[in-house]
């Protein structure tokens, strides 16, 4: 747990939420590039704030030089646009897949998993840069407010983050897009001229997210064209192919196609080449309403292609090589391991007791999986391992 | 838990398992018509019972009426064939749709399943004809023995079982299946004409299961012709099946096909018909190791088309209309239901206390959920609900 | 869970506590008749409300006519005395008694058990004179603010909260005890002549705590004269008193001593009779650090004399006659109802969901158990039942 | 979990205890110098094996001396007496410390936590001796039987175990005491003069158990003379005894009389020390049913003195230094502990799990701890700590 007095402004004596601090200095503002960002940037400038923009590349599909012009066009004091796809994959996926980290049994928290990992660079860069103020664009209804704020204290806990969208002066100011749009044509900030798809996304290298807008009707089915990661199993091959999924200490080291004999054996490559195989047989497309944390339930809409081959994969790995009983106390603290990552607490004393625990029962699950992926599913084939707990011998 | 001295032999004063007692009198024989059972019948007799063979018809593909008559042929005193498909479904199947059972995050429990409403019928003829003798075929490695023998003694405690698999004098006799083919012809019992499967099944309603054989080895793909209950994949139609299903209580009362305006709303039909979809698009195939009860691992392939289904629609509908923190408790007695469904304790305290506490849960679940079927995989489309705890304004 | 936005003000869209709303209108003042309260009764006529205050009787030694004469005299419109001692047993006590509910493995919940019975009181006067505000004078470091606030918003949602110490303007107005003090003098409020306590207490029939001012070092021992409830175990009589306490579905029904046959069976009956043997004898002091729901550790004080006695029996004769696994799976959701209970969520799907089902599990709870008590301890002496799972004959 | 075919045979094929082998070799026979051990070496060697004794001092009062005598004049090959305190309570009882490990909310396990230890020994003896088999003298009823041949089979899964109380041979040729008796007398056993005590007894560093005969009704109160390791509460000293312990790592580093300023700091003398001031101060009393892992209910009377000032001691600076979260979960680990080492577990892989998870949660576990033993009690008065949680500024 995290400390009182409040979560969000633990400087103060008051009760959680009651406040939110601003003063002059330097901020490290988390940007994407996009509108929203765009005009906070300059409404932070506006308010008195040097504004150091900060751009995580965390395997989303963007034009990462743009938005480096972008904001130095509108006047950010430094812009750093950090590639953290490796660090992301081996520190952050890595143990969600040891965890079997799975939320109310369907979401694989592709977007939790990345938030602590952004929000740890931005810190390092506000320490370096010596900013004591971070922002970021999340609105006041959302997860990620909590997964990034969470982050930001427990890493520098004398940090003081400035939310805007939960700041009465900026959200009465942009009450809707409209008023946004405004604010950029007058501010000089470049209007998008495509228009706003209408639902919200979040990509990374591990899933893209579709949520709000049209989506939020929980009866009305996804639109044909909305995934962007995987093919529509309908047009995907009409023969699988065939994988082999080497495991050591419950990770990937190998990953193996086994008619064309290609393999990858980095953490990143590995992970890639899983979204690639994925997305061409349309894998790991959900459709579900889940429980937030602040305690609305919401809709969303995910597509995890190598994450999901993955997890079959390590379920099957490990269930093959783990002692029984081992595995069950380990399937209680995965449960744990996932609430707490979907609710913004990696940085915590428990969900470090939690990934401590879960990377000692990983131990022995080592070995080989075969699987085939085909028109959106995977299908374990066989497996194979030096540290099998499994007797043939008994079993006759 | 059930009482020492022993599981197995409550009568005696003995630590579990040390004695297998027999005694002349009325046997009922769990009987399939098979050469195992038929061989057990007849040294049954040989061994000086009376045997009243019993057949339960819980969905399985079989010549009931050739069973009949072999078993009558064979000396069988009375012969009884029962139809339990539909109580199956309503007793049995239904609350494990309620609980979301799953075993080690894999396998829905089809087999298990089956067992107590076996024994629970077995046991009813058994006291109605005086019977002081139940026996079965099972092995004395599988999950099946503990299944059937706590069912048995739950709800008849002074029962005897004959299980002749642990008994030595039959089973240093039997010790292949060749012996068994000897004694089949030597005492008239028809002997099967083709080649046993290289692997053993058990089909019901609900799934059909595949192990042993040269399924043993856990590296082995399985061959191509295995599955009999759903289509492969790669030849399942190129277009999907949209399904509505409605719930009540946690449970089915409708499924309609969205696009023939077909539907059923009995129990067995429902179920029918969701294993006729499944089924026909490939749903429901999984490979998997699993952890037996007492203690080795086992290679098992399953195929659970319907109950597929259900899990994911049922898995919808209940977080779309059940409260957060009510489902994270109902999720920690939902993994305790199967494994106390996979390891026979259906007829136990604790299960009855954790069938009526995840009932109890279940009052709110309601509502449609729209889902297609296709090559293999569950699509969950949308859902709707009176009871949606899901709420637009919010989220907007 | 309860709903975003806010569990404090629920009719904004705001994130938590980012605002606290009034206006005028008629306010429920839980009043204690303390200086606290009645600066906030002065304080919120002085803000334009009308002000009915509302005290409770929890078992709390108190001169609740007193109290009465002092509201009116500051000008509260309607002054309710309420006894809810024997609703206080029945309806919070024993369904914790049937939980064994205990925070942290030590705390028996005295406070937080009494918490949700005062404050549906409040809800259902506020709702009967047509009230739109309640207030109370709960801190905003507590768990109390959060506890009664729950309960207010489960049962009255669109009801609107006046916390005064969450307040600014009240807060920086009485920053310590002076300002309170010249604010009554000023405002002809009477004010106490005797010192106050350097601790601060809260009473009720289960229990006194005591806790911060001096208690505030955790390395300090508790002062001699400390404790109201309970004899010290030095003074206690050199000879114990022995109860037999008869249980019926996991709640006491009857209370005998043993010696003087002397017994009670009304619900406040046995419980007072409990606290009076167990207070003569010095029985359920502790003095512990726990954490509170907001994240900081806290000392706590308590002495529960009559709740520790029937902690004690309670679990002996749950133990003599349900099932193990059973009982197994009860203590864990005894656990969360501990948690619960301590944070406010009675009145919550969950809390209600566990209530029910522990409820369940005590169906066979019944049976005599007999007890000393005796410088400071109970000790369990022996067990009767007639639904015992005990059998002699296999123990022997 | 331990591997079929059978926890108590795992040679063979069969089910779990169809079969107890026995052959000619050698055997390490665990023996007290009672009567029924001294019978079963006897009838060992009449059965044709070498007999090798072993008695372990694990802190039990006993005549050691007279026991190696006594064992060579009946004919053992050779005689082991070892002293096992030291490891008992730096392997054993310090771990179970850690844990907080209490068995159904009341037993703290002093009878379970030795077996291990003795049995690992044995298993030392029985490898370094070159014995293929190893006995002991637990009856076919009760724990002790399996916390023992589980232990031996994890250390030695080659080894042969003759439980002569589960061989009907045996067993039905001594039936009673007095079968025993008449074989002792012919075969020069000495037999005992003093009667026995109308219940039995196991006594070790940690406790004393009391059990069945007389105390089998569960009714009946335990007889006034019964304990011998703690005074009775009424007879203890009218002035408490104040002690300091200093953890680290979660165990006792030090233990301090506050007034005499004496002070222990080995692992041994500080339990010894605990021992004797909980003893003269009546501490650690319970009378309880518990339920066996057979299945069975029993009565059991337990004086645990040290152990229980340690479970108090410890649970206070454990709360106050450990995050709240961290704790919930550790709770729980210590909850399935407890199951494991009172079934038997130790040497599991599940149970080598929990205890590392457990071990690491205690890195903070620091600090000291005032509390007080007066007439059956433990009082906590005070704690500190360098590495607290708890924060005086936030709490004021």
């Amino acid at each position: 747990i995290l400390y009182f007095p409040c979560i969000f402004c633990p400087q103060t004596q008051q009760p959680p939420l009651t406040c939110i601090i601003m003063s002059k200095g330097t901020v490290v503002l988390a940007y994407s590039g996009g509108l929203d960002t765009s005009c906070i940037l300059v409404w932070l400038k506006e308010e008195g704030y040097d504004v150091i923009t900060y751009l995580a590349n965390i395997g989303q599909v963007e034009d990462f030089d743009a938005a480096k012009k972008k904001a130095e066009s509108l006047g950010a004091k430094k812009v750093f646009i950090e590639d953290l796809r490796a660090e992301f994959v081996e520190e952050f996926i890595w143990p969600s897949v040891q965890a079997s980290a799975i939320y109310e049994d369907r979401y694989l928290l592709g977007t939790s998993v990345a938030r602590p990992c952004i929000a740890r660079r931005q810190i390092q860069i506000a320490r370096q840069e010596g900013a004591q103020y971070v922002s970021h664009g999340a609105t006041g209804k959302g997860n990620d407010q909590i997964r990034f704020e969470l982050t930001c204290y427990a890493l520098y806990p004398e940090v003081q983050i400035i939310a805007p969208w939960r700041i009465p002066e900026f959200y009465n100011r942009f009450v809707g897009r409209k008023d946004l749009m405004e604010y950029a044509e007058k501010n000089g900030i470049p209007v998008p001229v495509t228009p706003k798809a209408p639902w919200s996304m979040d990509a990374n290298l591990m899933h893209i997210s579709y949520e709000s807008g049209i989506l939020e009707n929980p009866k009305s089915h996804a639109p044909a064209g909305l995934y962007l990661m995987t093919k529509s199993p309908e047009d995907a091959p009409n023969s699988p192919d065939v994988l082999e999924i080497e495991f050591k200490k419950g990770v990937p080291i190998k990953v193996t196609h086994v008619k064309e004999g290609k393999s990858k054996d980095t953490p990143l490559d590995i992970f890639s080449y899983l979204n690639e195989m994925g997305g061409r047989h349309g894998v790991g497309r959900i459709d579900i309403v889940e429980n937030r944390f602040i305690g609305m339930k919401s809709r969303g809409i995910y597509e995890t292609p190598g994450g999901t081959i993955l997890y079959h994969a390590h379920l099957d790995i490990e269930t093959f090589t783990m002692d029984r009983e081992v595995r069950r106390i380990k399937q209680g603290l995965g449960v744990k391991f996932a609430e707490m990552l979907y609710n913004g607490f990696w940085y915590s004393p428990e969900c470090e007791f939690v990934r401590h625990c879960i990377d000692k029962s990983q131990e022995r699950v080592e070995g080989k999986v075969q699987l085939s992926v085909f028109k959106g599913q995977v299908y374990i084939l066989g497996r194979e391992s030096p540290k099998s707990l499994y007797n043939e011998d008994l079993v006759r």
